[in-house]
């Protein structure tokens, strides 16, 4: 395929480290469609015969039947995709196989093929990300007044409700759809037709392939759109920060699932045993989702990390894009696909989670603020009144609300018997109105916004 | 500050690891701002006497003074920037500064205040990417019609001109500043009234803080605003990208500047020399801009690394979201105007970028492209043709221009004298006239385009 | 410095880009360390007259005085430490300054001190690591024999002790001072000499600068000498895995903290609190010990992304060396030291802890293996009957050992009254005495070694 | 397998997720191995019956044997490889398969498994990375009088030879090699026996285990046994720095073979063509092993990562350790093996490297080390007469060695005709006889030092 000009073919090594075809056969679907776009504007430019291209199109769709039916051949010495298919082009339809290649290279058709298969990665994974945030919602639903410790370093911090925490992923979810919807708005040109580099002199319509193949409009620098791989890293940027989201929500629950913790029992079918120990129910599912978050990140590290210092216009290290890429897809889909089926079957101890909140002495804060607000301390003095009360009470070994008033007194005679009201975890949450709060009010409503948003 | 619960107090090593006020002093002015926003709002909500909040304000406006002429004091045992500004608001004002932390918490202060900070670094480097983009077009507007060998593996691939190369990186550009803005639209939410992590009972208006803060509204999930630094990963995820394309600019300036190339004469501006060679001229600047591609990947890496498997809400590992921010922007500032510098200062030697570009059989696909034009060759076999004929020239030491019209013809009959029209490397740039090809017209109507969107 | 050639200065971004003055002072030790031997190597080879030395001696010790008084002076126009050096050099002593640049290059010169800081940072390190093995230990001798639960997945496994625990981390700071003691080996080999790249013509003596700065011998090829920062990624990798074991240790720390557990208490020195909520008692410096493991490992990223596809010799992209090393070496002597501090002042709540371990099944192994060891039945077969057990209880409420004997018989009859002897948590860990074993005697046995082993 | 305490079957995603033989099959020598090591000790403790184990060996060297011929079956409810093989010897050995398990379990079973096969890893890539220093060190004596221009900053410093330039590749790689040797010695403890994570109360010998398997000893610390993946990353480490110093051989040759520079020419076997451009003649290998370090670097650091935070013991995220060891091993091992064909091929163009360094002036140092001997000038005075007599000759066009003595005595009157004696390339590199220095007799010591250690 490289012309007359080598004497000798590649070395054993050379053929292995170079063919890409056992990795890029995962592009076909987007090789063929592109092929089919580029020969029907041929035609239609009458660059291509209506013959030639009539043969090249029947062609393209038997290819597609073959490797929907057979799988690709990953022949080493064909390379890759491109190669495989015009390869096989040839046996069906003879030289005419050899007029598809006018006006393009293959640095524009890997670049449309995998933008193609990108755009497509991208929009599954917001469809994967808006299905978690379904399930999150309706749970959050269920639990809107459910109270639990609100954390922050791992201590008890105030109370909150389970709702509230759970949407709190929600909210996480709708901003790596964000990421995902802008790098799709970003990825919407179509390189084809940029050719090796520089464009071609062929009479072309790169617009008709750019709408045949749904973009929005062809890639504006000829250059540029064979060097780009920023919608690989735009996708690759996306989905590390949404797993990093998965890995938060995982530790969560490998914490609860913990005996101590006990907040959490995960489903049967979302737990494994032990081989050895036949009493473990292990959280391996979100083990894996907070580990994968490893990998991808890994990932997109490697492809920035390849992308660095590259001269324009295609470099041949531009090939170790699609590894870092599929990978991330595949870890990304089932990462999001067992989060949504763990929060699904989950069951919450909610009884647990509400004791552990009592404990704790999560409503300092309550206390601290009705000093504020009902006997108009400043906010600092009354974090020491406050500080003075826990410490009693640790003394004592009781809750702040077991304080008897005159100990209370004792410490702030501006303390009276109205302070009890807002001492429990109740009171707490449900005093916690300001916009966003975890009042089982508020949580309602966002529950309410978010499943109009969701459909 | 944490009340009287504490008996001894931290060591000298805790405190040291502890303290943040050495980095995020640097968030003066945003902390300052977000505590006038908010004690206005708890006047205007009543929550905060006219009296105390007129004092508060004036507090303020003073330690901004101070610490605009001064610098801003670094006393560890403050922890940060919010106590250094709190403690000094007490010393000026009295027990009414304690006020100031009513129905807020550092939790939501600091996301605050660093969203603030963040959001501007997204706007310079926003306008800085634009003026390096507004030098690019200029220099590309100046060379429409150089011509250069347009490289793929840095081998010579096909002529393009000079102004097409230098707008494949405005197109870069273009989508690092689309980057950047995305990341500020999603950064359009303030967490300030979130509180620790639960919200407040006071009567707060959360939408009056956000609007003088300039954010479109608060965000909508308490435990998420505390938790969430996905507003700082935005942007050094853009910031990381943008730096790749600096990256490639600042590979091609230093191989275009050594000797063997010389299609580059740094000036003496953004040169070095060496304490021991006399005879050096180095690309100091474009080595540290590829230098710094690296730093700022790795602090990029290094927050993601951070981040994952951080249970809600907010933890101390999130204190160091602020170094390699802060770093990143100093950075990649630095990198923006050093390449605005350099490409504004840099003479291109285009006659030595034209005679490269006329070795090489950089004509060659116009040799091929005709036999598929003219003698309705389809392509692979005119890529065989063309390959043979290079042969020829190679084993003749020639260009192809000059191989005899015999040479051609014994090689393919079809060959005729026309050939020779398309074999120079201006007949084929001017031929690549497709949409967003190296043709000199095409190169001047993205002059304009750009011209026209960057005002 | 540049000689007399440039005909413009630099402009004022170039200049900020390119000075490393405020980062590289901190070599300045190194810096005069290396230019003394040196000019003593000179005057030995009589390439250096006895007065010029001696001035330039003299002079050096000067400026160290300075230097030591009064910091380094930053001044960007003179670049970096070593011109700040030369220059003070000059106003000492006169042109005699200029004869020490002889047979030297800021190349070999700037390789030698990095490297001479790195030597002392590995050292530093390695005996820091040393230390909380020190502190481990000594807290693993005094729980020998305090049961814990051995977690897997964070689900109780087997009882363990917690010597038993503790001492894991000591056998991975021992790997870790490998790591250490490996780099420092091999970073053993001195680069002064190397001149620019090429060596030298004046008869030196790299033997004995080698010698005089402590390292083993020369490196033995000029281009490498001055290309090469593997001494610098070997001292980051060593501290990344380092900081990866400090890590898992904070992560324990953090969730034994957290009340559900309230495996630990952490002390007053070691904690912090809260300025809004009075209760909280925060485990900030295990989490910013965990935190900066993501920095460290950032910063490691970076670099060897800095170094990827450099050609030889020196680049300027390698200036970008010295930040990361330097902030790394600071994270972890902090985290070192906090680690220590932390371990050395927690209370260990044992009583808990056991607790932890009686719930949970935790000896249901101990059961499958005494079905194997006293009835003959396969382990697989004993593990399946033990699940069965497990069940049992869970639907009584109870534990394995409160299980009546004609449960148990009614689930496998081999079952008789022996099996009870090893259904504690003490018979378990006993019985556990394989090498490496939780057995309190083999835990004694391992703290002894390592009381040797650290002196 | 996990017992009978499991009422659902995981779901369909969970199995996925969780099942990892398709990636760990890649074990099954190590599997093998490690359970006929183990049921011998067994047997040998009469811990299993001689029949037993006369049994299992069997079907152990059955399934081998099965396994070498139809490959590894991959059976997602099997999890894998350990389940795999043991629910074979099941079928083939009956109950006693069961026995087979005893004081074992996975954790312990696979932290053996993995380590065997990455010391195995280890072993190749050192014996690959000797092999191309062998490759380098034969083409460094082939071209030990060669001259080229030595660079820095990618400008002419000062010529050498290309031997020399060559063995720096070797220094590096020598130190790669320490680096795998270190890890290899590191990883030499064996943790079979660990079991779960307490290690056993069956009479096991760990030793005997141990050196069946040809460790030196087994593991002291049972938790650590199973918790610990350093000898993955030391892997990892040491790969990635390889790949960086292949990363930087890669550009440089990508950078020679350009058609400015001209310096090589890649032979058939290692070069690739184009589809469009018959011209071309593209360095694919070069480019491929500089991606892939990108790719290796990404590889590293997201096991890091995946690594950081994790409590022990055992958790199933380190189950994401075996496909980035596997991965990065293959690009490192294609990597070495096309580096060292490439090298082995390629034609230098000694003819091009000289005359490229005897144009820039490459000489000049040498005239300012000469005024420093000859005339006693000190160091910093010679290099600004040298950047005059550079700038003399640049207005002149001409070279050094070309300037009448007249004008170079203009310049400075110290200066006299025996200067044209140094101003060669030639007597240049011949005067760099520091060791480690360019000179073609040093040059050849330090082919025969490494001919010596290569055996």
């Amino acid at each position: 395929m490289w012309g007359g000009r080598f004497a000798g073919g590649p070395s054993a090594v050379m053929q292995q480290i170079n063919a890409s075809i056992p990795v890029d056969k995962r592009l076909w679907r987007e090789d063929i469609a592109g092929s089919k776009a580029h020969a029907a504007m041929l035609r239609d430019r009458a660059i291509l015969s209506n013959e030639d291209a009539a043969a090249i199109l029947d062609g393209l769709d038997s290819i597609a039947a073959e490797f929907e039916r057979d799988g690709v051949p990953e022949r080493l010495e064909l390379e890759d995709i491109h190669m495989t298919v015009e390869s096989r082009l040839a046996e069906l339809v003879g030289p005419a196989a050899g007029r598809l290649h006018t006006a393009r290279s293959r640095n524009d058709q890997v670049a449309t093929d995998f933008k193609l298969w990108v755009r497509r990665a991208c929009a599954e994974a917001e469809a994967a990300a808006a299905a978690l945030q379904h399930t999150l919602v309706g749970r959050a639903g269920e639990h809107a007044d459910a109270i639990m410790p609100g954390f922050t370093h791992l201590q008890v911090a105030q109370p909150v409700t389970l709702g509230h925490h759970l949407l709190a992923y929600v909210e996480m979810l709708g901003r790596d759809r964000s990421r995902l919807s802008d790098a799709l708005r970003r990825m919407d040109e179509c390189p084809l037709g940029a050719a090796a580099l520089a464009g071609t002199g062929f009479p072309v319509d790169r617009h008709a392939t750019a709408s045949a193949l749904g973009f929005a409009g062809p890639t504006a620098n000829s250059l540029d759109s064979v060097s780009d791989r920023d919608f690989a890293l735009d996708y690759l940027s996306a989905a590390a920060q949404c797993s990093l989201h998965l890995s938060r929500l995982a530790e969560e629950l490998i914490v609860w699932a913990s005996p101590p913790f006990g907040f959490v029992s995960l489903s049967d079918q979302w737990s494994t045993g032990s081989s050895i120990m036949p009493q473990k129910r292990n959280p391996d599912g979100a083990e894996l989702v907070r580990g994968h978050s490893g990998r991808i990140l890994g990932l997109l590290t490697g492809l920035m990390v390849t992308m660095k210092g590259l001269p324009l216009a295609y470099s041949k290290d531009m090939q170790d894009d699609k590894a870092p890429v599929f990978e991330v897809h595949d870890l990304l889909m089932l990462s999001l696909a067992a989060m949504t089926g763990m929060v699904e079957t989950t069951r919450f101890r909610t009884d647990r989670m509400r004791a552990a909140a009592v404990n704790g002495f999560s409503t300092a804060t309550d206390l601290a603020d009705w000093l504020v607000r009902e006997a108009g301390v400043p906010f600092r003095e009354a974090h020491h009144i406050t500080g003075r009360a826990v410490r009693a009470a640790e003394d004592r070994g009781c809750d702040l609300w077991d304080l008897p008033l005159d100990v209370l007194r004792n410490i702030d005679p501006r303390i009276d018997q109205r302070v009890y009201g807002v001492l429990t975890v109740e009171a707490s949450v449900a005093s916690r109105t300001s916009y966003g709060g975890t009042a089982p009010e508020r949580v309602r409503e966002q529950v309410a916004r978010w499943q109009a948003l969701l459909g």
